[in-house]
Parts: structure tokens; sequence; C-alpha cells
């Protein structure tokens, strides 16, 4: 079994294993494969919209998911993550879903644990289900990401998707450059950042990140107007880019801020195809997580033994 | 496919097709119909009674419902409902139940779903799934509404059943008055209020209202005790009623206000065959929204193309 | 049909049916055997871990489960818990499983209602199904009660899970005493008190009770250290229990509190084992409840008939 807590842990044969078996369940194949497993649902940080995409990908599976929101929890009792784990693998859970606000809280955890952890998002630092679901779209687009120029837009600082995206990006042999506000670049990757303005003609997908507004109220010196004029992908701009390119958004939107509202839905968007290859990621990724060890010898895959 | 949003949408033939229906699966026929459909309940004010109904329904026609009650909702992230359903729409959500506290919350939004939406309470207006159960209670009372006089006791003006009631009954060839407060009177009906005391003797259906304390905390000048005596149906009164009469009341019932507490589960008391007839109307519902056009056609239905 | 309210209530036939097939379910029979029965998990309080012991039995069993947690719910509303148990059974719910505030919640309800009530914990009270995995776990080491000395140890004045078990234990032949800070102690046990020292070397089963902070913030005037030098179960004390003895704690364990954090999953320690029987001593609760009176003759249990 393997635990799917961050792209950087996934080998380039992890990844395309994961992406082939999301092209296969969204063909129709081998849905109930995982009939009556308990599953749990964890999320304690509200995530209605990754919480439902789990929850279809279980369904379609067969398994049973147990489901909890972060208030009304046990953890409200003081129990640690690992005790809440433990227990609920003793009551017969086979898989965990995890969406928690502590970067990296599966550390010196996951380890110790018998059972896949899928991590469904950690404080802004990782959320791999949602990178590889961007990969799946991008690779259904061009097929190959070899020489494909991403742009990606917005806070690369606070986002859970922005580092993992670039590294896997890279990794799979695209350029990845990013643009928009300032103070929201890492400065490690500052020199591939270019303006707004260039980077609706570089790019062939261009990733708009959301902004967090929770996080920004009070940094934000910008209006939404300001800030979709000067960063955002309005009307204007995105008549500039290329035939062939797509505009992409791991969603919700902002309407009218990170991208004009008439263009959510425009012939280039593939924001709503992206949730709809969420679901077949994350059947894909449950299947990967749950899969023995002689399976994956015998499919040739690298196992981490944990 | 069709969306129930309110009942004067409704063609008398729809009523009779989803009232025979349910009749049908209260027989016990076709139950696993909707095997493996995923269906969102989406309540955005909290009313676990309805939502159980709706979920004993679904589960009856063999579907997976995924559940959010409004907080630990992406509503709160600021996502239109439009986005939230059309997300949904792409996790392969196929059908809506909503409830939302907005009245016609579905304005302007329901053409653009391609997944029927079945309006489970809005604002103060509409309740469809309600009116039909109420309908269906009369109905295997009396076989037809024809001639009948039904009462409608209470909050006229806030409820958000006994408007649709009132037309649909009306629609249907049942006589219409109403009782209660006069502050809760609806100017257009104004000449069909008729005092509580003769409201009991002129009823076949006596349909009590149930009083929104949430809205009249301040404006109500009544204790509960007063009201009882001059609005609600007293035990006296009960006795006053014609022998084959019935009592009904959408629940949750303030005993001892709208409705003496012996009498709640009395002889002519239909209230809890409400909300069993609840179940079977939703199951209808939900067989009648999910019809495909051919099967319509079949069944000389009227489609409602959106 | 039985109601599981109390563990008073159980007759030792009873107990014994229910541990019997707690086994069964624990080595894999029958497992489907109420599939698509529709169960209501009602938490008016939140317990996550009770609460998905019990959907893991229900799913097990094949059963659809409807869940409320105390929010959001029509309690809200003021409805009584009468008038919301014969809504669900009119849905169409066949059992119920309640957690409460209140103590004996139950009493005046139990004999209207016609379909189960498993007491899944009152007020601090009841938790028969907690008392009951105790005993299955206890028994599942040394096969007899008879002549063992189990020791309860921490807040015997509060704790849902203390009198009860005292009572059955006893009631099954086994001797009973407790430890623990002296303002915690139940004046008519007072002769069977013997301080943690000499607990630890008597008992064969040593029974850990949470401390509940939540309820003693403001009376508890020791440190969580010294609480622990005191009466709690040091790796020094551990040391000196006898060869076979085992530590139990019914969870969520507040590690370096109660028990040393690095004994809570020792040799001797049983916390999580009986995390595992909890589910099955569920399912076989499940069982017993809904047996008819026809199953029941068959297999000589005595029958409450309410």
């Amino acid at each position: 079994m393997n635990h799917l807590l961050s792209m950087n842990e996934l080998s380039i044969e992890d990844i395309q294993y994961i992406l082939n078996k999301a092209e296969e369940f969204k063909s129709g194949k081998q849905d109930k494969i995982f009939n009556n497993k308990l599953i749990a649902n964890l999320f304690f940080e509200p995530s209605t919209r990754t919480r439902f995409s789990f929850e279809a990908a279980e369904h379609r599976l067969g398994m049973n998911p147990l489901n909890v929101e972060v208030n009304g929890s046990s953890v409200q009792k003081g129990e640690t993550l690992y005790d809440t784990l433990r227990t609920l693998e003793e009551i017969g859970v086979e898989a965990f879903v995890i969406r928690h606000p502590e970067d990296r809280y599966f550390d010196g955890l996951a380890e110790k644990i018998n059972v896949p952890i899928i991590n469904a998002g950690d404080g802004c630092g990782n959320h791999p289900t949602q990178s590889l679901l961007d990969v799946l779209t991008i690779q259904q687009e061009f097929i190959v990401l070899q020489g494909l120029t991403v742009v990606i837009v917005g806070d690369i600082l606070h986002s859970r998707v922005a580092r993992s995206n670039a590294e896997v990006l890279r990794k799979m042999g695209a350029r990845v450059l990013f643009s928009g506000p300032e103070e929201w670049f890492v400065d490690e990757w500052k020199e591939d950042f270019i303006p707004m303005d260039e980077a609706v003609e570089a790019a062939d997908a261009l990733m708009m990140l959301r902004i967090q507004h929770e996080r920004h109220s009070n940094s934000m010196l910008l209006t939404k107007e300001d800030y979709h004029q000067q960063y955002g992908l309005t009307i204007e701009r995105e008549k500039r880019m290329k035939p062939h390119s797509i505009i992409m958004h791991p969603a919700p939107v902002n309407r009218g801020v990170e991208i004009a509202d008439e263009l959510v839905e425009c012939e280039r968007s593939r924001i709503f195809k992206q949730v709809q290859n969420g679901v077949f990621i994350r059947m894909a990724v449950l299947k990967w997580a749950l899969t023995t060890n002689q399976e994956a010898v015998d499919h040739g895959l690298l196992i981490k033994k944990r």
C-alpha cells in the first residue's frame, strides 16, 4: 500500500500509473473494485468541493465513506491525530482522506499507520490530487508535456497547488513560469516571473490560482477591480492568448477577480473539465494507494513500504 | 428531465402522475430504479426532518446521497450557487435537492443546470414536495378533492406551505378557506377567512400551519396559551368537527399552541401519516424529475424542456 | 425487538447472547443480514469515535445510516425527542442509536417507540455498548470472569462507563475495586476503594477511565503531572502489575495523565483491541435489538416486550 502525501514523493512511474488509471476509469472500466470497504474522510478544515469529489470517487468504487468535518469531532477533546487514525484503523477503516490546516501534519505519523493516507490538502503546502488532476487535464489537451509553457498566476507564496504543480510539471518536461503580484513571489523562482501581459502570450496552459481572501484581507491593498486589471485574466488579455492555449483554475473562482466572469466557461476554459477529471484522479489514487505489494510488482511499480 | 421548483409550474397531469407513482411506491413496487446514482442534498438552512425524508427516499431508490448542511460549505468562500451546482454536475451528481433561505433562489439558475433541481423549500415561498404530500394525504382519505372544504389555519403570510397548497387544492377542485390571526392574513384572500370556531365545523380537512417562533418572536404579542385559545385546535373545538374530518399539520408541531397536545395523535390526526407519505412523494418526484423525454412521451406527460 | 438502554435491564442471558454474536461477527459470519434497513444515528452531543464505530457496524450489516449531530437539527426548533423519533419511525427508520447529554433521556419515551433504541451514552449515566465491549475484551483474555479482580481507576462519580461496568462485572462474578482521587468516590462503594499503588498489584484487569477535562476544569486543583504521579498508571507502576494483567481504557486517552504515553500501546494494553471489539459488539447489539420475538423464543432468549 502507498500513502499519497506530496507530489515530490511520487516517481514519474507512479504519476504515469495514476494518470493511466484515471483515463481507464474515465472510459468507464472496473467501477466497483473496492465494494464495501470503509474509508474515512477527515476534514479538519471545511472543503465541501474536495470532500464531494472524493466521496463521488469512493461511491463509484463501491466504498462506504465515513465523514467528519471539523467541529463535533473528538479532535475537540484533544485527542492526537495519531490516536484518531489508529482508532479508525481498528474500527475497520481501510483508507484515510485527510485535509488539515497544519503544514505537513502527516510528518512522523504516516510511517506508524498501516492504512493509506491520501492528503487532501495541508496548510499551504501540498494538495497532490489537485496537482494530478491538473497534469491530467494538460495531458489530455497536449498529449505530451515536453516543450509546453505553463504559466502559474497568483499567490505562489500561499498556494497549496502552485508549488507542487510547478515541481511536477518541470519533472515531466514542461517550462513553468509565474506571474501575479510581486509580494506573492517566492524568492527561489524570482527569475521565472513574467508580467501578466507577457504571460498570456507565452502560455500554452495558463493556470490561475484562487485569491485566498481569508488570508489576504488585511495585507492586500488592491481592490478587486485593481487586482483584475493588473494581474487578472481580462477579456482583453484573453484575446492575445495563442489559438490552442487553455485556461485552468482550481476553483472556486472569484469571478471578476482572477478571471473575467465571461471567461469562466469560454471555449478555452478547462475549469469544469478539471472538476470532472478530479473524480477520476481520486479513483485512480485510491486504486494506486490500495494496491498490494504483489500487484505493484506485477505492474512494475515502485513501492514505498512504510 | 424536469425541475420541481414550485407548485404552479406543475400541470394537473404532472401532479396526477406524481401522486400515482407515490401510491405505487407505497405499495412496494420498483424500489432500486436509480441504483448508484449520485444525488446532492444541499441544505443552506437546517431541516433535518426534510433532509431525512429525502435521504430515506433516495436510499430506497438505491441512490448515493452527498449531504451538506449550511456551515462548512464552500458557500462560505463566496462561491455562487451556480458555480456550486455546475461543479457538482461535473462531479457526477444526477439530481439536486436544495433548501435555501432566499425566496426563489432558483430564478435565473435552473435553466442553466442540466440536472434536475428539487426545491426542498425556499424563503417563505415554495415547498412543493410538502404540498404534494398534503394533497396525497387528502386524496387517500376522500378519493376526490372536488367539493371538499379545506381550511388552512395559521400564518398564511409567511408560510412556505400555505400559498402553494391553496393554489393546488383549488386547481384540483377543493374549496379553500383560511383562519388564524388577522395580522397574518393575505389581502388577496381576505374574503375567504373565517374565525376558528367556524373553521372547525366547516372543514373536511383542517390544515394547521406551524407557528414560526423564529419569525414572530417580536411581533407576536399573544402568549402561547392565548394563541391556543383564540386560534388553536383546542380539545373543545375538535369535538365540533364533522365525523369524517381530518387534522393535518406539516410538523414539527408546537404542542399546546397550534393544536392541543392530546390531539396530535388522535383518531382524526393524519400528522404522522403525512410524514410517511412524504417519503413516497419524494421517491415519486425523483422518478418524475429523472424521467427521460422519451419515457415522458410514452406516458403522455407534459414535458418542461429547460 | 429490544431496546438497549442501560446494563441493568440486561439479563445474563442477554449479555451472553450479545457476547456470542459479537464473537461470531468477529470470525466473519453473516455480514449483510440487515441489507438496506434505514437506521438513524442521533448524536445530540458530539462523539465521532462512537458514531463511527456504530456506522462501521451498520455498514457491515448492510444498513443505510442517517446521521445527525447536534447542531442543525430540528431539535433547535424545539421539537420534543418523542416527536423526532416518531417522525423518523414514519420515515422508515428501523432502529435508533442515540447519544444525549441528559441523564436517562429515554425514560417515558422508549415504551412509546416501536423501533429499538440503542443508547450510545446519556449524561453521566449509561453507555451500555461500551460496557459490553469491555466485558468482551476481558472475557477474550480470561475466558471466565469468575474470580477475577478488576480495578476501575478515575472519575467514578461522573463516568458513563464506571457504574454500569462495575454492576455487570459483579453480576458476572468478578471482584470489582476502585481507585483514583478521593473527591471522585461514590459513597456507596467507599469500602471498595484502594490506593493506586495497591491497585496495580491487585488487578487482573486495570480499567482506566478518561479524565473529563470538560467537567473538571475548575474543580481540579492538580496539574496533569501531579495527577499522573498520584493516580495515573506510570511506567514505574506498570512494572509491578501481575504478568498476565491487562490495561484497558475507553479512549480517547489523555496521554501522560491517566496513563504514561509509552504504555498506551504496550504489550499488556488492550486499548485498541477494545476499539476493534466495539464494532463487533455494536453489530451484535443491533442483531439482538432487531431480533423478532419468534427468533428470540427459538433461541431461548428472555424478551422484553414494550
